[in-house]
C-alpha cells in the first residue's frame, strides 16, 4: 500500500487512498477478510462505496504491515468534457506566502476542487537539465543566476500548476473566479491556461493531451519528471538517485514562507540547491524536499544525508511530521508495555514480527506514544491469538 | 459516533465522518490515544488533516464500541459567496430511474460537488400534515389522490433538492450545465432555483436563509422535518415515532426503480404508504425507508414491524445492507472461533464485553463472516491484553 501515495497525486481522485472502496486482505493469522460492502458476497455496491456497517478497518492496511491487500476497488475520475491546464507564477521567493493564502482559499471555497501543485524554479530546471547546464560555479546557484534562469525557463521563482476537469462552462467559470481573485490579491503574478476538450462534443481522451499539460496531470502514468534525479550527476558514470524529506505543513502563508526559507538555508549549507515542491489540499500541504544526488559520489551521499537530518530537525522543531518515510530511517526500539507483560519465550518469538519504531514514528509522542503502543498491540494480538488458534 | 451520520448530511462537508481530522479516544484498556497529526503534541496540523504516518486507526471508532471518542477535529464548510437552492421534480413514479441516472452523472462529472437529495411525495406531504389531512379512506393513499396531492403540494412524485455553494459565477455555470442536461435527458421535469448571496459582496450568513431553503441545507440544525413522525397519529393521545430501513443502493436507475417499486408494495401490503427518500453520493445512494407510526397503537406497532422485516428481506435479496441499524434488531450470537480457544472462565468474563451480532451484521458473510471475526478479535484482544497489564 506504500505505493498508493497518500496525497501527492494529481486529478480529482488524487488522494488515492480516500477513493478506495472495498478491500480483500490476508491477515497475519492467515484469515482472509473483505472490508465495507465487499464483505457481503452478494452486494452490488462492493466497490461503489467505502461505507461500512460497524467499524471501518480499511485504514489499518494503509502504510502498515498488519495485512497484505490482495484485492481492492478504487473509484476513478471519469473522462471529462474538458480539461483546462492552468499555470500561475510569481517572481519573488517570498511570494510563496501569497500563493498559499490565495490558492488555499480557492481550494476551500469550491473554486478549485482538485489538488494545486506548487514548485520552486530549481525543481523545474532539474527536469530540463543537469545542474552543470545551469550553473558551473562552486556552491549553490546564486541569486543573480536564478533571476536569469527565470527568463530562460519562462517560470516564476514559484510556479503553480492546477487542472480544472469537468463540463466546459463550469471550468470557464472556475477560471474566471481565479482570474478575478489573483488580479486583486496577487497582482504581480501571471495566470495562463490551455483548454483541451473532447472531439465533436464527446469526452476528452486523456492520452490526447500533450506534455507538459498531459501525463500524470490527466491520470496517464509518466516518467516525464524523472530526469530530475540526474541533476547533480557530474561524471560519465554518475548514477542519479533521490531521497526526500516530506513534511505535512499547515496551509498558512507565513508558516510556509518560514519553512521554505529554513529549508533553503539547510540545502545551501551543504552546497546543494533547494529542490522543493508542494501539493496543496484544502487545509494542509505535503511539502516534498527532493534530495537528488549522484550515488557514486561519497561526498554527495554524505552531504545529502546531512541535509536530510537537518531538514528533519528543522521540521520537527516546527511540529511537522513526514507523511511517508524511507526504510533507512527506521531503527529498533525497546519493546513497549504490552510485550513486557508476556513471558520471555513469547516475547522473543513475537519480537521478530514487531513493527520497528522509526525516527518519524517517534514524533507521535502524545501520552508516551499511545498511538504506537496501540498499533503494536494490534500486531502482537493478531499473532498471540493465532497461537490460541493453533493450540 | 452513531450521531455523526455517515452520509445523510447536507452541505459540501455532508459526509461528516470523512471530514474528521484527529481524534482523542479512550480505549477499552483505559489507555488514551490520539490519531493522525493530533498524536504529535506540537503539531500545528492536528486538526487540518486526517493523514497519518502508518496505519489509520480512526475508522475503528466509527459506529463501534472499541473506544470512546472524547475529542475530535472536524473540517467545516466555510461561508460561501452564494448559495443556490435548487429543485427539480418529475411527475411519474418510474421517473426515479431517470433522476438517478441523470443526477448520478452530474454528481460524478464535477457539476454537482455536493450530495443530491431525492424524496417521494408522501414524505413531503408528511411534513405538512397528518395522513388524515390528505386521505381519510381505508388503506394506502390511492393513485388518483396522489395525483391531486401533486397539484396541492406543487411537487413531483419524486422531487430532487440540491444546493450549490461557492463563488457566484461558478454556481451559475453549474446550474446552467444542469439546465442543459435535464432539458435533453429529462424533458418532463421541472427545474427551479433561488439564489442567496452575501450582503455587499461579503460572505453569506447561513442563518439569513429562510425555510424551505435554509436550516440543515445550509448547515443550521433544525427540527423542521420532524412533524413527519406524526403522520399516522389519529387519536388525541397518539404519540408519533419512527424507525427506518436504510439500505445502501447502487446509483443505477433501473436498480433504484426496481427497489422503489418493491418498497412501495411492502408498505402498502400493511396499509401504510411509501415514505422514502434517498441521498445521492457519486456512486451509491443511502435510501431511507421511513417507518413512521403511532406508538400508542398496537396495530401500527405490529404493522410497522412487519413492514421493516419485509423491507429487510426484499433488500437483502438484492444484496443491499443497511448503513445504520437500530439496537432493537440485534440479537445474541454464538461466540466465534477466537473465543472458543480460550478457557471457559475467561470466555465467560469476555462474553460480557463481546459485540453482539445483529441482523444486518449477519449479512457480511464473506469467508464465514471474516469481518465480524476480525472485529471481535480486536475487541477480545484489547480486553485480554488488559488482563496481562493488570497481572
Amino acid at each position: 500500500m506504500q505505493t498508493l501515495d497518500r496525497g501527492t497525486g494529481f486529478i480529482p481522485t488524487a488522494v488515492h487512498h480516500e477513493n478506495i472502496a472495498g478491500m480483500e486482505v490476508i491477515l497475519a493469522n492467515g484469515d482472509v477478510v473483505r472490508t465495507g460492502q465487499f464483505g457481503m458476497t452478494t452486494s452490488p455496491s462492493a466497490h461503489l462505496t467505502k461505507l461500512t456497517f460497524g467499524p471501518s478497518i480499511d485504514g489499518l492496511f494503509l502504510q502498515s504491515n498488519l495485512g497484505i491487500v490482495t484485492k481492492m476497488g478504487i473509484n476513478l475520475t471519469p473522462q471529462p468534457q474538458s480539461y483546462m491546464s492552468c499555470a500561475f507564477d510569481m517572481p519573488e521567493f517570498d511570494d510563496v506566502a501569497t500563493i498559499v493564502d490565495v490558492f488555499g482559499e480557492l481550494r476551500r471555497n469550491g473554486t478549485l476542487p482538485a489538488m494545486v501543485y506548487v514548485f520552486h524554479i530549481n525543481e523545474w530546471a532539474a527536469i530540463f537539465g543537469k545542474r552543470s547546464d545551469w550553473w558551473k560555479g562552486e556552491g549553490p546557484i546564486p541569486e543573480w543566476r536564478t533571476k536569469e534562469m527565470q527568463e530562460e525557463l519562462d517560470v516564476g521563482i514559484w510556479s503553480v500548476k492546477f487542472g480544472l476537469y469537468g463540463p466546459t462552462g463550469v471550468i470557464q467559470a472556475q477560471y474566471a473566479e481565479v482570474q478575478r481573485v489573483v488580479a486583486e490579491k496577487a497582482p504581480t503574478g501571471r495566470l495562463q491556461q490551455t483548454m483541451f476538450s473532447g472531439k465533436e462534443g464527446g469526452l476528452l481522451e486523456a492520452t490526447s493531451v500533450p506534455q507538459p499539460h498531459g501525463g500524470i496531470r490527466v491520470g496517464v502514468p509518466s516518467m516525464w519528471s524523472i530526469p530530475m534525479v540526474n541533476f547533480y550527476n557530474a561524471k560519465e558514470d554518475s548514477i542519479g538517485a533521490h531521497g526526500a524529506y516530506s513534511p505535512i505543513v499547515p496551509l498558512e502563508g507565513k508558516v510556509m514562507l518560514d519553512w521554505a526559507r529554513a529549508a533553503k538555508k539547510v540545502y545551501e549549507s551543504q552546497g546543494f540547491d533547494l529542490l522543493g515542491d508542494f501539493f496543496m489540499h484544502d487545509r494542509f500541504a505535503l511539502f516534498v524536499c527532493m534530495l537528488c544526488f549522484d550515488k557514486t559520489s561519497a561526498e554527495q551521499r554524505k552531504g545529502v544525508d546531512k541535509v536530510f537530518h537537518e531538514l528533519f530537525a528543522e521540521g520537527s522543531k516546527r511540529g511537522f511530521a513526514k507523511y511517508r518515510a524511507h526504510i533507512k530511517h527506521m531503527g529498533k526500539e525497546k519493546p513497549s508495555p504490552p510485550l513486557n507483560s508476556l513471558c520471555k519465550e513469547t516475547q522473543a518469538k513475537l519480537f521478530t514480527y514487531l513493527p520497528l519504531a522509526d525516527q518519524n514514528a517517534e514524533l507521535f509522542d502524545f501520552n508516551d506514544h499511545a498511538y504506537r503502543r496501540f498499533v503494536e498491540t494490534l500486531k502482537v494480538s493478531s499473532i498471540h491469538l493465532r497461537q490460541f488458534h493453533l493450540s
